[in-house]
């Protein structure tokens, strides 16, 4: 009896300490395939909105908080309201805001809640000067989903 | 008998996944003082370097690794050695140089590894224009202690 019960106490001692092990790898490694295909879902989101004219759906893709933090050139703004008032302001009717592509974006999970995304944005609009640079973004994992909290981006003027 | 051991195997097993709990738990939360402390040694060190006219010693804080990402402007380089001859093209002697300060420096720890800091830099230059930007980092914890893997840059005039 002492030792079925003795193999049992290892067996269950070592399963449930295997078992915790596996959970803390978990958190750290998976599901990298559903993160980088949700970033990619609110960033082709922002595109579309952005190239149909509508800033406030383009928006949506970044975290709806005062935290939120966008750094462009040498100014930076906190909070998702100022944010909007910057790109209403910069780009005020459709043709100003002209056709957004995103190119060579990359992806890096930092943990199961956080993600680095870095790429080229460029705007082609008629009559006007292209523009175009490169973006650093941190997104979030939050109960709405994934959500940049933080931008920095620059021009390729600048 | 019985009793004295189903009594060891169940306090044994609650104690280890208790303490296989708190490991995870330690993973995401304890040590952040230690991590912006760390993190900001680094940055102190670089300034240093920097106002010592030694760019070698600045690019220590640096992942000295091909994939080392340093974006400015509308340019992405990759690499310890073509960020550290970009430095030297475009600071060739100390008083190109000037003095470097870093301000409003703000630490977010994303993980045990990983953390976004997010500050201004500007340089003093004598007979010259002054000239300051903001700057997005990337740290992750390395064998040789935390370094830069991910820098955008951009400048007050960009």
């Amino acid at each position: 009896m002492f030792t079925k019960i003795y193999n049992f106490y290892f067996i269950t001692v070592v399963t449930l300490t295997l078992l915790n092990a596996s959970a803390c790898l978990r958190e750290e490694s998976s599901g990298s395939a559903e993160i980088i295909k949700n970033i990619q879902l609110v960033m082709t989101a922002q595109v579309q909105a952005w190239n149909n004219g509508n800033i406030e759906e383009y928006m949506a893709g970044y975290y709806h908080s005062d935290s939120l933090r966008f750094a462009s050139g040498g100014t930076v703004l906190y909070g998702w309201e100022s944010t909007l008032d910057r790109y209403k302001k910069g780009y005020p009717d459709k043709s100003t805001m002209g056709v957004l592509t995103f190119s060579d974006v990359d992806i890096t999970i930092i943990s199961e809640n956080a993600a680095l995304v870095f790429g080229k944005w460029q705007l082609e609009r008629e009559n006007k000067t292209n523009t175009s640079g490169l973006f650093t973004l941190i997104f979030r994992r939050t109960n709405l989903g994934w959500r940049i909290i933080h931008d920095h981006t620059s021009s390729r003027t600048n």
